[in-house]
């Protein structure tokens, strides 16, 4: 059985949201949950809740905790039993097969680059998002906030690691892939821009040029590359756009009878729409370029976000995509006789 | 009389939109609308049109046009008599008020530096676009594609522009300022974030520090800074994401009965919201920080569109835009005992 080890005291709402989704995961999918926090108050939160004696949910202990805000070289360094560093080395050493953790997002990065290590021909290991589309079909955009600085050839990667993971994950026979730029011409954006624009035409990958908002949205290309700061904007303004939506909707509805009747019948269908197209849903972004599963979820998941992130790692594991990443690159970067020190060149 | 001048071989509808937007603008405001571009053309176009004939309507002759696709540096050079420069030249000698097109950004620009002239205390001038919030106030989002790259102190300057923008035409009494990044926290983000944070502390401005996608949203800030890549980034990941909801929405209630009756009962409410949030209700993107007043459209824009940045040209010239962003940044400037050569330095 697969076993995923959950970083107990990562989101917000930790260790709450944790102990839920661990629970809810342990009901619905199968699999063995590892949290990972201060043992004692892990196992007295689980008390209080039926199914919290299961055997699908273990406790291991780790004391410390790093914060939202710290800075992250120095939590690191100094915290060697977070939650996070205790978690990854389970996963490393073998008594597991893959982590997830809402928590700091950078201390992450840095202790899977650390402890899991990032794969011989990754330079920098990327977070995947998937995201929904007009065209029914999910997109994965990458990176969506690892790396806020990258170097053109990262974006290559970014892109190699996108195909292997759409053709895995999402089920793409021949992922197109799409770069985030203003403008759909190559010679607009910055610096940048351009020149992964060039790497990508050369690369062996049905590379569509550029993709703005609407592209995206349009399912123009099934992978999607930029940097991590724009990755991160896309993301949060997608959120604040449909969140800000909703709202204006049941605002807008409630103002007359007959919208107000309308909203009623039409309730069921919002709520498909706001579950497909909700954070919860798609659980977790998975880091893509470290040698073992590694899912990292939103600071402010709920139990169900947890537990499809946990859903997410699974998948992973079970279709061994950190494997998949290396054989597809070995292979793809000799296609493309692309190596990464060609590349910088 | 306000004066507009229009570009009428802008937009990728060029010159319908165009034509229709000038007559409207003619019947429905207090305007007097200049159409440039190719004479004989655009005289036969508004012949098949009521009110083509109308004393609000001119036509100034320029026989060369930009296309989008072009490289900005070489079109701006050689074409001198292109629409975009004829019609500035028409502003910049007091024969108009403003400029507004929907044609290639990157010339607009460029030949708004040189034809109309940057502030003195404008180092760039800057994009800037009205979004609508959940908070009902609209907020003024700034670099949002006129400078795919900047410096810190550029963003400062934007804010300071957007300050006077959002007293001056949003009527907001004390703008409050955020900066966009990727985490609230002021470490997080990029070198130009960070360092663009310390410069707006200092600034005299009400800076809120970072603001994320739902932050922008919810009306956190009344102006938004960012450079001009992230900015048009945000701009179309926003349509897109609304495009596509309003979709998937349209899709999902037709699924049932009950759920398409109270669509139609909706309906009205959903008419309205689409209306409010789409980009053609805030019309154009005036570029701020240039001599006179210059808006720039949407390359897909309507009429409707064209007609209200016409209007919204109409409100900059009628309230002195660029005059008192002159005035205020020195003001400004002085209060914050910041020259630009002090932030330089």
């Amino acid at each position: 059985m697969t076993r995923i080890v959950l970083d107990a005291m990562g989101g917000d709402h930790a260790p709450t949201s944790e102990i839920e989704g661990a629970l809810m995961a342990g009901r619905e999918l199968d699999v063995e949950v590892i949290l990972v926090g201060p043992e004692a108050r892990l196992r007295q939160e689980l008390k209080g809740h039926a199914g919290g004696t299961d055997r699908a949910i273990h406790v291991v202990d780790a004391p410390e905790v790093i914060t939202t805000d710290e800075p992250v070289a120095q939590a690191v360094r100094r915290k060697r039993n977070s939650t996070i560093r205790v978690g990854m080395r389970l996963v490393r050493e073998g008594y597991a097969d893959g982590f997830v953790s809402a928590g700091n997002t950078g201390a992450i990065m840095a202790t899977a680059k650390m402890v899991l290590k990032t794969l011989g021909m990754i330079d920098r290991p990327a977070l995947a998002a998937v995201l929904p589309t007009v065209a029914g079909k999910p997109a994965v955009l990458l990176d969506v906030g690892a790396n806020a600085v990258c170097k053109p050839f990262h974006l290559l990667q970014f892109a190699m690691m996108g195909d292997v993971y759409a053709r895995t994950i999402l089920g793409v026979e021949a992922p197109v892939v799409g770069l985030v730029s203003i403008g759909e011409e190559q010679l607009k954006g910055n610096e940048l821009t351009r020149e992964a624009h060039k790497l990508l035409e050369q690369s062996g990958l049905r590379f569509a040029g550029n993709v703005e908002g609407q592209g995206i949205y349009a399912g123009k290309a099934d992978v999607i590359v930029c940097d991590g700061f724009t990755g991160n904007v896309i993301l949060k303004v997608s959120e604040g756009t449909s969140e800000m939506l909703f709202e204006v909707i049941k605002q807008e509805v409630l103002k007359s009878v007959p919208t107000r009747k309308g909203a009623v019948l039409a309730r069921p269908a919002f709520e498909d729409i706001k579950r497909r197209f909700g954070y919860e849903e798609f659980g977790g972004a998975p880091l893509l370029g470290v040698k073992d599963v590694c899912v990292i979820c939103h600071g402010r998941s709920t139990g169900r976000a947890i537990r499809n992130a946990v859903q997410v790692a699974m998948e992973l594991c079970q279709k061994r995509v950190p494997e998949r990443i290396e054989a597809e690159m070995a292979k793809l970067n000799q296609d493309a006789r692309l190596s990464q020190q060609g590349v910088e060149a």
